[in-house]
């Protein structure tokens, strides 16, 4: 493959944020750009990953907007939308730009604000993404479908609420150490024990938050790489699957398919294995979801990431540790945000400049972000 | 640049039609998977333009939902928006991935489902890929910015209101001869004149209709072409430019800046002048935005595109034949599709396929896709 690279990296606190969407997407830009020393007269190209400016915000359109409130002087400049995995799929097309000689330094940029709409209409707006006419006129919402996964996962492979809340203690855990993220407090089983029932199995401490935030990352060549100077990051492999929208239509619950091609592609592509990994950045939209991410990225055997997040394997210091930078239930998960968000805390850990959520020898590093219950994914390796 | 073409172009009748979005985009693409001879098990990505299917038909991630419905295997898909620029956006994703050596073959749908919207809901999601904060709050509508323009224009080069009138004429006519138009029916200055008054000058006859339809088409390099054996079109260039998002940031309301940096890109890429193109297939989203466009692409002085026009230069039979498949005004524009459809009908008459409105010695089109006021340009050159 053509030898790409990431030159700058930055992101904006996640929260609940004073800044609108087009001042969040400007803020990450405006530093990741700073970071890679590229002033916005030598961008080729940008990209902005989102999923629905249009409803939470009335904007649709944003590319352009925002390319023009940076400077970036008429470059070409699109909008990507694939619901949870907008911000990858920004990613993907970047590296295609340069990989294609079309273009010498691409801007990405992953935003997203939701806080700003009423709470009622977020729960709806986030169900679009989900098969409209055979789940969401159904009654199903997100954490309805994924709550099906889990149940399927608990009953198949035996794994519990004690392995559920692993990864939630984890998550909150990391993120106390992040200081970009949502939230800044250790949770304990007992507190998911006792929060609210979302979608039963899982509590309100298994559901990533509702979050405003940007991230953004500079691309370019290996080549431009060396002139620039800094502390250049390599993709190392990239990859991309899709699957039905709806989860009725799909073999098995237990796992998805779409992340298994798209490891599957991103290993081949770089040449290395699961065991080469070492950490990862992967999309625990619910508690659940990491456990099968785990497995779908082949770091632990089908049905056993429960046990092994219980166990301890995924923490900062366990054997392949999993969301340092505290995933999106700890981080936050600005939805269009959060594939860039991926990909700047890799960039951040394999320069080993991530402070006290540092993952010892971090040298090559997974990204794994997934759109609506898994029919996107987007997995990327970096390394040095 | 590399050797990209296209082997297979289709679309759906458009108007105000019973199917729906999914159904539509699904329709477009299998026809164009015919017409290239590639079945879905050859597509290596799928790229859907589309503007705001969250809003009209509660429908976000819309690209795995139409993958899947098609049969495609797990490819990487992505949907691409830039207001009424998103399907002209996808047909260059897909040109990049191609180019970037990443795939093989790619399938491009551009769709749109309107007119299942209530029509004052329709004005308003249209108006969200105006700047909301500086534009749509404070009252814009489209109609009302290319308003703007032609009265700009008028004061300063004198175009009239039958200048005007005879884009809107020309475009039915040339309509009437395309069996995929939403209108078929011929309209006369006197009909223009006693029309309502949108925004003034603008009349309901200087406006392009709310519609829905699909485009498709199917891209691979040259090298496979071949061994298709179909009767593949090359992409001789393209380019991509950005703008501010709304009209009073730009230094001038009677052209476009990022249709001009379009143009210039992508006759450099095809080394090829304004003088070699054979016709062209322009955003005419009002009559006004026609005039423009054909003096931002050099095929008249700024300024003269409305007497060239009256004159009948831009005829079937003129001597650069402007829409002949109707454009936006006689066949309609669904947003998303109308940047596929453009290249769809490029294609037909490049191929010497296009019946009644077939142009005369048609070697070397020009595709023009506009965004908002113009935020966002796209231009092709499509020839043998």
């Amino acid at each position: 493959m053509a030898d790409l690279v990431v030159v700058g990296a930055a992101e904006t606190k996640f929260g609940k944020l004073d800044g609108s969407f087009r001042d969040l997407a400007v803020e990450a830009a405006v530093a990741a750009l700073a970071d890679a020393g590229v002033p916005a007269s030598q961008v080729d190209a940008m990209y902005l990953g989102t999923f629905s400016p249009g409803t939470f915000v009335h904007q649709e359109h944003p590319a352009p907007l925002v390319a023009s409130m940076l400077g970036l002087s008429h470059v070409p400049t699109t909008r990507t939308e694939n619901a949870c995995a907008s911000g990858s799929t920004a990613f993907l097309q970047g590296l295609m730009a340069v990989a294609s000689g079309m273009c010498d330094t691409v801007l990405v940029i992953g935003a997203e604000k939701m806080t700003s709409t009423p709470i009622e209409e977020t729960t709806q707006i986030l169900a679009e993404a989900a098969d409209w006419e055979s789940e969401a006129l159904a009654g199903a919402t997100f954490p309805s479908l994924f709550a099906l996964m889990a149940r399927r996962h608990m009953h198949q492979f035996g794994t519990t609420r004690d392995h559920l809340s692993a990864v939630a203690i984890k998550n909150h855990h990391n993120a106390c150490r992040n200081p970009y993220a949502q939230f800044h407090r250790e949770i304990t089983a007992g507190d998911i024990a006792a929060a609210a029932m979302i979608a039963d199995p899982l509590t309100l401490y298994d559901c990533s938050p509702v979050t405003d935030g940007a991230a953004a990352v500079v691309i370019t060549s290996g080549e431009r790489a060396v002139d620039l100077g800094g502390d250049a990051v390599r993709v190392l492999g990239f990859g991309q699957a899709s699957d039905s929208l709806s989860l009725f239509r799909r073999e098995d619950m237990t796992s998805l398919t779409a992340a298994r091609k798209a490891a599957g592609r991103a290993y081949a592509m770089a040449g290395l294995n699961p065991s080469d990994v070492s950490f990862a950045e992967v999309h625990d939209c619910f508690t659940i979801a990491e456990v099968i991410a785990t497995e779908d990225l082949g770091f632990f055997p089908h049905g056993e990431g429960g046990p092994a997040a219980f166990a301890g394997e995924t923490a900062l210091d366990g054997r392949i540790p999993v969301n340092p930078s505290g995933g999106l239930k700890g981080k936050g998960h600005p939805v269009g945000a959060t594939g860039v968000s991926q990909v700047v805390e890799s960039v951040f850990q394999i320069r080993g400049t991530a402070g006290e959520r540092q993952v010892a020898n971090a040298r090559v590093g997974l990204t794994h972000n997934v759109g609506g219950s898994g029919a996107t994914c987007v997995v990327t390796l970096l390394g040095k």
